[in-house]
């Protein structure tokens, strides 16, 4: 039994809970992972990260499932601090909670231990501000389903970007990514006017799905048209009547509404999407608005991303919506 | 000799002109193909896709000749349907003709083909659009030819959008993608002043080819200039004063017109170009132009294209031009 | 009503049925599809190709349900006819089926669906050998249990070539591309000892699945082992001691048998695996065995096939048996 | 001893110097490389480029150490003739110098070599303009400290583009690519707040850093800052700003400020950054200026450049930069 | 307070000692990390894998530096049993000391580090068996200078695979990846003699160096050679010749002795080299032999691995010189 | 007019003709270019390099054009001594004249100034041995026309490394890739029966092309029927057979012979190919081979290339042959 022996060896990753200290940490020593067979004190956390690797309800082929730990190994290039805002984030506790479990085959299992998780979340730490990474569109409903079952009788809003209306039949081909706001408003979780979806654009959704859009009242404001309101007007306007008429807004972010030029990492991505800058503005906009209490982010296969553009644009986003969720929370929290 | 036994595998393509129905097709769905060896009713089709598989005339190495394929093969991303003008172009009946024969080494009997494809077209269905895809940019010229050779009489104007001016003198290289309009000029088909060449910019053309442009009374715009005076503007003012000069319009657009960094997939692509966004809003407004009576899309290198995203431009470009077309024949056609 | 006026076209396809004769075809051109609303002669056929565009089974996240059109697209590369052996593979009379129909969510619907497709061929067209093209392992534990479904009487032997057993448990994951042969033999459609897998090697085995296959009488032969004895010896020890045990061999190659250096284009590939080389020669003895009477391919993605490579290498496999095949009907067949 | 005797052989590169002529001269054929074992005449010289290919001071591994070379390689695809403005910079006489030496290991000799070559450069012909191509960012400080060198007396400004501060402590790990703003700062080269820095944004700084640049009196504007008060009028305040203090502006062009969607180039690159059109302008603005008499080109990786659209966009950047240089100096010089 | 509420999430990591147990465990799951503030049981461990992140020392451009990152986030696709010799690994006891700290600018003090490390690895666990995971060539020489250190009174063999002889002479360019052997023999840390190169080839060594190792008696076999006697002949008698010779054989694999086709991972990799399985067979016996003590793994870079081929072969280099060690060591352990 | 005044800059290119000496030159630094306006002692020349840069003709897109450039650029990865060999190549005297003139459209032009380019060679410097480096295949036929042009009463003979037979019908598609070998038979340039054809294999050859080779005495030997009698037995028997009946030999490597897991770089490679070390041996023998007298090297397209191990691998063979070559001047030359 000897002590550590190896000052020339690199420090084991800093750990707020041992008290060390470290000088301009970057974002993966600024997060923490969770020990599970260590006490948790929960109430010192502000937001906890939930990875849910699955892709298998995608449409077309995706290695989502891969994009929560190659966003863990991006954390990397960032600090938690925002230079144009001049916001330090550093002072938000962020756990990592790590990845749902995935049935191997049953997309049925996957999905509810995906609504399970989010019930344990809400009912164990409720003052914790859950922050999802897909895995594919699909996991939001079963996010929003666990929410819902949690609080049922909090009127529930979303505030979606997106090209697609995701408002496919759930009975045609099951609950894949292309119909998890139907699935929500269908089963009653959600209204259709309580749905905001902004960017969708182009020649990527079947007409019927605009039609059935309009009938169930849902809110979308296309790309141009967001445009010409300007972006972060139309954002705004989104969150404030929502703020208006529901309890909570569940924020949810399918990167295929960016633009496929300059962000290929995304299967579904096409020409003619929003810009990054556009996106990182808007989610910072709704970290800040009170009634958001939940946010995800899906969509995204790295192995499309070249470059690894992609994935550090996902991470991007994530930090942009927590900046405005420090500014709401108060600079010294 | 049985009847069809697989109810379990995966129908045949629709047709139309056997009265099949199909629930939101998609863009691959919609477009018919043409069995060479039925009767076709031309009357009852609006619009004939040409594929010009030729590259060998490319001044830098091309697999241009894979794009007519490449972007049949993309079409099945998009819908028929644009949800930005709320214009469904699924009533416009599309025929795609295929390719034209192409020779393996003589440049002079490939040019010879084209330019008997659009005399056909011309004589055969002179009421359908001819929608070409290139290949590179020389088989405009051939296109063009063979459009003024069935319309003598016809004064044409060519609306380009080109990073180039594309007036190299024929004589030195004979025809490539760097010839077809001054070819057209020389040839007494168009003249210069009929040419609007919107997006040129940059250190991509030979000063002397700009001294000729402006001999020729060759209007060009740059991206510089058309973006402080509006790209739609421009757009617009060009389709105006041409169609106060001309008796038709052709629509030429040389991918390379945009930028390298979000369409890499164009062999002479180049920094500092056109926004994908800016050309989708572009040929929209052309497709609405009575006068515009025939378009190509050139220069693409599927090979070149490491994400999809600049193919997917160009399926993006066809279906923009398409949606102006559409709105012009009317809603109900 | 006007006859086809294009003669600077590209023709048609070429087909049998309408007595067209083309000089040298190429793969593509000798393989006819099927149009689902004509008749069909049946007795004229001697190999059915179907595709299997199932990956949502694979363990690790894949694209190889893109494989079926990657392969036949990748049929103009190559023509029937194989100068090694100077064999003319042309004669034999080969129809492409199509896909099996996928359900997007369920994979219980998709495997019924691909059994159902291999009862329906062995019953409507009995004479002739089915080559299914997959999609990904899972596929031939339902191809095979088709064959059963209809023959079952027979003893069926399967000669596989693999880096893995594929005989995890179907309890604990459902069925994947780890586990069709465990589920072949628990359900005791076929016997583990009638199972000869050539070329397991290297890390890529859990020992239990080793012991498993112990237990159960699986014949394995490890590459190093199969070099050892001659790849050749090998293969075709394993066909005589199956011809003599068993009614119908079921060849079944997944592509992660090979080396992932030069086949990098599967997502379980591995160093160290066999050669392409010596993967033609062991199917084209498969092919000549006369009890062999299906094929199925299985597991290459085109997605990470960067360079084409492994595409064309599972046509090759797919030709290289046929040329056995060849051989066994007879030259002039 | 024969006189050369290949008419069909391509002709050797075009020389100035022996009165060669060559009509629309493209880049590579208008820059001369210089024949060390000849005399050169200075006098004549307006610009001289230097490679410096040190990549093993960048905190990031990077291949910029082959920049200089892959940009030279790339000259190709542009011509002396900017469009944007109708001004040929053909008459602009520019010499390639060739590379810097480089130590293999020892980062300080390569720095005092590149000092000294700054040196030599303003002591043998001090009327010509240096334009540098790296590397990463640390040669930036040894090229200022050259210049300072032999111009003691001078009050030098930096305009910087750049995503970072580059303040980065040199005690902690010597000089790297994120020191050399502090090295020059704390040498008493430059004053603080004669740096002025366009286009930090985002979570690539940490807040220390951000407080140092405070502390020293860095002027810096984000880019969000910038595109608010326009990114031409932004970078014109700081021209004019720095002409009222100093004797010398050196323009230091990190390409890490680029966006990473489009320009993917660059090890450090990120979303959210600046777009190319706007470098192309700020630089081209930066080259009139009476006071800018050096410039370098910084840390892009050709092997991150998967389509050659970043190395192309180093290229423009430098041709820009001479527009506004040429414009400076006279039409016809 | 709570107790660890989420039994849907996936489980931490796998841990010795804590007594858990995992059913086929993969490598991942397998090799252990350390906690550096908890006391280690340093008798129980057989082999300490050490990752040296230093590339900055290599000829030519490397991210050799973010291989033993790369190797540790492959082992998850390997179990620890080979199926090849039936040999199950998972019985010794790996521990993953994680990376030497290296510095940013200054190799030599990185090199201290390396040796250091190794220095105090000898001195507080003899027993183990050090495992080094590169980095760049230039690591060796520091590794086994660290050993000689400890252990003065040694002989020390070296068994090198490689395409070089990394004869280069120190003074000209200072410690790189071309170097180490020579520092090794000109320190009289080693005999060259006592050095045997099996694989260089080809057009990739000056003759001088061939020149120099001849002269200090550095056995060498080229490729072609050892393949002509047998390369297990080879290496068997390179090892036997050592065993008698020297105290202690330290192994070291510059992966760029395999061929670039299919291994196109390593920055000086280059045609004609030595196959995969070759060198999974070499290791191997080096494994077994009682006198090897010590191995390391150097000169993959996994940006330049496009396929992830290469950096899974380091995996299998490294896992089948440990088969060879476990059966040395005993079956049970 | 000042002296060079920069020692801290890389030294220009070495010259033999300026009497430097370079110590441990690498192959770019010992093959020396040709100033067109000095005078060149051709008497002390051995072999002469000529890029011929045309893939226009090649029947699948390619750009072969740009591989002399590529090749030249990957020169500095190679010395100029074969350890395999213990050969010393640094005392043959190569010259590289440069690029043949290409047209940009007219085949027919870039073809009669490549036979012009071999007429001027034998003409002018009839004692050195002419290397050319394509390109696609199509110019074998014009550099063979060349030599036939200079020396009408030799017999010539043609050493061909290929996959395919390139006995494709002239009259069809013009002067192709497919065609040379068919047209030298057709103009009576050389005997079917003095072409051997080592390595075509597979399903890559139309069947009327090898009935063609039949009638026409064509010898080919496939690559499988060469591996069971020994490669380099089986190339030196087709040497030691054309010894005896031509006067000269002419080595033709179309490097699609290679397999295309490890040599991707070449647009026709396929599975099943040639070992990159059997090449290597093969052409090393006919360096040997006194009635060797020339060779070219065809059909690597740089862009397919990835990993550059294509380019590279065609260094190899160059090196390889002028092995063999020198082996035969005698080592002192």
């Amino acid at each position: 039994m000897n002590s550590y022996p190896y000052p020339m060896l690199n420090p084991p990753p800093f750990k707020w809970n041992k008290g060390y200290q470290i000088i301009d940490p970057k974002v993966h020593e600024w997060i923490q992972t969770i020990d599970a067979f260590e006490r948790v004190n929960w109430s010192a956390i502000d937001v906890t990260i939930l990875g849910v690797p699955l892709s298998r309800s995608s449409i077309s082929p995706s290695a989502a499932s891969e994009t929560p730990d190659a966003i863990r190994r991006a954390w990397k290039f960032f600090y938690p601090y925002n230079l144009d805002y001049d916001i330090d984030i550093v002072d938000l506790r962020v756990v990592d909670l790590g990845d749902v479990k995935q049935h191997v085959t049953d997309i049925q299992v996957c999905h509810r231990q995906i609504t399970e998780a989010m019930v344990v979340m809400r009912e164990t730490h409720p003052h914790t501000l859950p922050l999802a990474i897909g895995g594919d569109h699909s996991i939001t409903a079963m996010l929003v389903k666990g929410w819902k079952q949690t609080h049922p009788e909090e009127e529930i809003g979303i505030l979606q970007f997106d090209t697609h209306f995701d408002l496919r039949d759930v009975k045609t081909d099951g609950p894949t990514n292309g119909t998890p706001i139907r699935y929500l408003i269908e089963s009653n979780i959600i209204k259709g006017n309580n749905v905001y979806n902004i960017g969708p654009h182009g020649f990527f959704n079947a007409k019927s799905l605009k039609q059935f859009a309009d009938k169930a009242h849902v809110n979308y404001i296309t790309l141009k048209e967001a445009r010409m309101k300007g972006i972060n007007q139309t954002v705004q306007k989104a969150l404030d009547e929502l703020s208006n008429k529901v309890d909570t807004i569940y924020v949810t972010v399918d990167m295929d509404v960016l633009d496929i030029g300059p962000s290929p990492g995304v299967p579904a991505s096409s020409p003619g999407g929003m810009r990054t800058d556009e996106l990182f503005e808007a989610v910072y906009l709704a970290g800040k608005a009170e009634k958001v209490k939940a946010m995800d982010l899906v969509c995204i296969d790295p192995n499309k991303d070249l470059t690894g553009g992609t994935v550090k644009t996902g991470v991007h986003v994530m930090l942009s919506f927590l900046t405005g969720y420090k500014q709401r929370k108060g600079r010294g929290l």
